[in-house]
């Protein structure tokens, strides 16, 4: 459990937004990730989550899909740092490039664009019976999408869903100053 | 009640640390203000809830305590934009510049530097029998420091504390995205 | 201002769900009320807001709406209790019984069962051009509604949005301990 | 890592109060624990930080301090639950009972009745060099004695501290209702 929880200053980021770390555990932990597990991690980012996952499954596999070509090479860099072989990277904008996957024991959606309902449409089949979706929503719109589509689709989505405000106490000499993150909404597939 | 409740962007503050709108709204509202309070604003920044206050209480005083000159500059300029004029502006440190004060109906603590144990025995045999304290703290340790004061004199002090955290829905094109304010522990005097 | 932040403790609520004084104060602040202000309160369960809204606009009139009797007579009694005259209760199920009301000041939603987007359509051609709006929701589809509703009549609403979550420090012996409220989204229509 | 995040209904729990899912998370991941760790928990209650702890330290050892016997029973029919057995379950108000135990390789600390400042300096010179400790805070007291005991141990305690809010969304009928829990402050000695 030690390769699980790196912190934030590790990963190289530039100014691409970047899943926390308490984010990153809570939707790890929740995603149930076996050493062998096939893992999709969509909208990648700096390839935080990608990294982690990738970890979580050295027998596994994870795609990492990302549309930008800055995220792309971040994710390679983060990659490399990390010496993480079980990997591959996709340049797309996802649903694109999910075609061809393999059945997915985890599906991470950390970035969706603004095509959620599709890219939920189109992974749904792909995630094996007793396999775990979590998603990470910063609006409002794209909670919204999550929980209809799962609402409707209730014969394969049982969710749970919460919000998560993580606060740091910085150290400002002799004091700790509360610094809000953004609240973050994960919603999970429970079974 | 249309005098209460100004949208920050109205407040000229370059970089000065400044009360948001809801934290001003409800310590203001704490504290209780009649028509002809006397009020002290000790660390009042950018003058924001000096000048709420001011007009919250038109036959009253509003004595607004900021020790940096940037600070002094900003409440004056705050004061003519928005034409209060039952307020005094001070230049100092408190609890220096408080000695000669009139008695205090409400006293609003939104900065304290270091010195607060010694602000709060100074303002304390200056508060009215029936006057309120409100306090604004962002780090742990002001907190405590006001709540052990609080504590020790339980004759004077029976105290509510909360604390507010507040998140703006951002409009990004066809998105709400959640940004957090910082939470503020609020400490008010209930009697 | 002595008249705005009644205690919670101070209301006679029975088991009927009661927006917390907090939300209360920020929504009551928000919707700028005028001293002969004409004020809907939709969904008035205890009448909390109603009277704190009556006690703002002695000059004006309260119409507080609720379905239920259990609320209806809380409301009554509450009323009562606070010598509040400028209020007329009316038994119905929002958006019924808001036909034959005069135009609105402001307008607050508190509780809009399943029926928001009938109320808002209803409502709209009754508020004011000046006129405030401010919704309360505990709902992610009723939030959802609201700016939805707000987003496609933009030529009426431009609307602020924030979430708001208090947390009590309740004394119990020598400690502090942090009680969490429940957040609140509230949903204020700028102009 | 499916040992990992236990739902809160698994745990047999009656009225007895206990770290909910989330915060067991982190504080576990945060405390780092590796296959072979010795492991304190200190205020068991439940035992459901204990279980899971042992669940990550197979080749471990987990030793359960709790000094009520409602807990002690709880944390055993817990483990009898989980078929944990690399646990051992001590009664008894730490720091009492910990003089005997072996150097720890983390140290969880949820509850500390009022004796905090105590068991630190106890289960200090007890934690391996590179030992994690992580204290899970209710109370502004106890999160101010254990930033106090950090900041004056500076040669051995590097500290993050952080507050989690977990809100959870209830389905209710066709609603997600937004309940939350109450926030929590997680300290943990960095190295």
């Amino acid at each position: 459990m030690d390769f699980l929880g790196i912190a934030d200053e590790e990963f190289i980021r530039q100014d691409v937004p970047m899943t926390k770390q308490e984010i990153r555990i809570l939707s790890l932990v929740k995603a149930q990730i076996a050493p062998d597990a096939v893992i999709y991690d969509i909208g990648a980012g700096t390839g935080s989550l990608s990294i982690e996952a990738a970890r979580l499954a050295p027998k596994g596999e994870v795609y990492a899909i990302e549309r930008s070509s800055e995220g792309i090479n971040l994710i390679r860099a983060n990659a490399a740092n990390f010496a993480v072989t079980n990997m591959q990277v996709i340049q797309a904008e996802a649903p694109d490039g999910l075609a061809d996957l393999p059945e997915a024991d985890a599906i991470l959606i950390g970035g969706s664009g603004s095509r959620l309902p599709e890219i939920l449409e189109t992974v749904t089949p792909k995630l094996k019976q007793t396999g775990r979706l979590v998603l990470n929503c910063i609006t409002v719109q794209t909670l919204m999408q999550c929980i209809e589509f799962m609402r409707q689709h209730s014969d394969i989505y049982i969710y749970e869903a919460i919000q998560v405000q993580v606060t740091r106490l910085q150290q400002v000499g002799t004091y700790d100053m509360a610094k809000a993150n953004n609240p973050i909404y994960i919603v999970k597939r429970e079974r």
